[in-house]
């Protein structure tokens, strides 16, 4: 009897009879796993069903395809970036929000979206790419904004300095160099980035 | 017989017999090719043996392996940028620079080096890092450089301005908004790049 009491309870334990939101997070979740091991490439609807411990029928009766349950994995996943550091210097205030983005970047779901971004082929790159921009890249570029307007309102960064290519600056060197040069930004990684590269770009001439 | 003869010719034509170099140019032309269409996952022995209208053993007597066959089809494929612009202004060299980072990048190689460089996993990619690095990355940077270190002594250009970030700034940016902005890098899209972020980069402050 005491096996048998053991064996129920094991089975209710491992695969609970779960429903709605519930199961809906568990695939989600299985999703944005599956993404960041075996990749864009390696992930199969059958693999996430698994992974979340439910039948391939529960995963296609909500999301027909690959695409749209990756999709609404990442959306349902990426970190909000929503509040931008003000330690009242452009330097320490750029130094943390580099911090965010480096944690965002090694976090699970920030795997998951750049295996999406390196694997897909141009096709199918277009159906994710408005979740790529507005879920990651518009809401990065809205606090690097922020932070240097309040460096130009302070004085500290030259007037002509907002453009499109010193918003990006940040964002393409953290790509580059992790994709390229395999870096993982450390403290003193992210400290000599903003030293040499951000401040000699937004510094007042001095007159 | 007319018919006949103009078989053998075609025949001939097709598949002539080819040996040694010739027939190892046509497989590297054929991975390449096979690289930027079908990307690293979709390459195969065969997929390359059949394009270069040759046989798989053919392949595999001088590549035991796709990792190997890829690395020396990249090697005989990347452009050599060898000779850095020297207008005698920094600006005009740079731009020079990008203009021929930009025709390498959309060749058939610059294409193949991207699939390799974005679906290979850590391991695999691993393989290919040095010939990356190599063949690529590092003398792009030699020609930045050069172009740098000749507008210090110009006295165009800060004394300071000679570290990995600045000389990083032109391939990092060029490779983010390849892939997140789908950038083609227009003549005007590399100017704007090069008067926003490196003119005010390198510059001398007023004193």
């Amino acid at each position: 009897m005491v096996t048998s009491r053991w064996t129920a309870a094991t089975a209710r334990t491992a695969s609970p009879r779960r429903r709605g939101a519930v199961l809906e997070r568990a695939i989600l979740e299985a999703a944005l796993e599956q993404l960041s091991t075996v990749g864009w490439n390696g992930l199969t609807m059958e693999g996430v069903a698994a992974r979340a411990q439910t039948g391939k029928a529960a995963v296609y009766r909500r999301w027909p395809s690959k695409e749209d349950l990756v999709a609404d994995a990442l959306k349902a996943g990426l970190p909000s970036l929503t509040e931008a550091p003000d330690f009242g210097s452009v330097r320490e205030d750029l130094l943390e929000l580099c911090r965010r983005v480096r944690e965002a970047m090694f976090s699970q779901p920030g795997f998951a979206l750049r295996s999406v971004l390196y694997e897909c082929d141009a096709a199918q790159a277009e159906r994710f790419h408005a979740v790529i921009l507005g879920g990651v890249v518009e809401p990065t570029l809205h606090l690097l904004r922020e932070v240097i307007h309040r460096g130009m309102e302070r004085g500290e960064v030259r007037p002509d300095a907002a453009n499109a290519y010193v918003f990006d600056a940040i964002p393409a060197m953290m790509m580059y160099r992790s994709k390229v040069c395999a870096s993982e930004w450390s403290d003193g990684d992210l400290e000599e980035m903003i030293d040499q590269l951000m401040v000699p770009l937004l510094r007042r001439e001095a007159v």
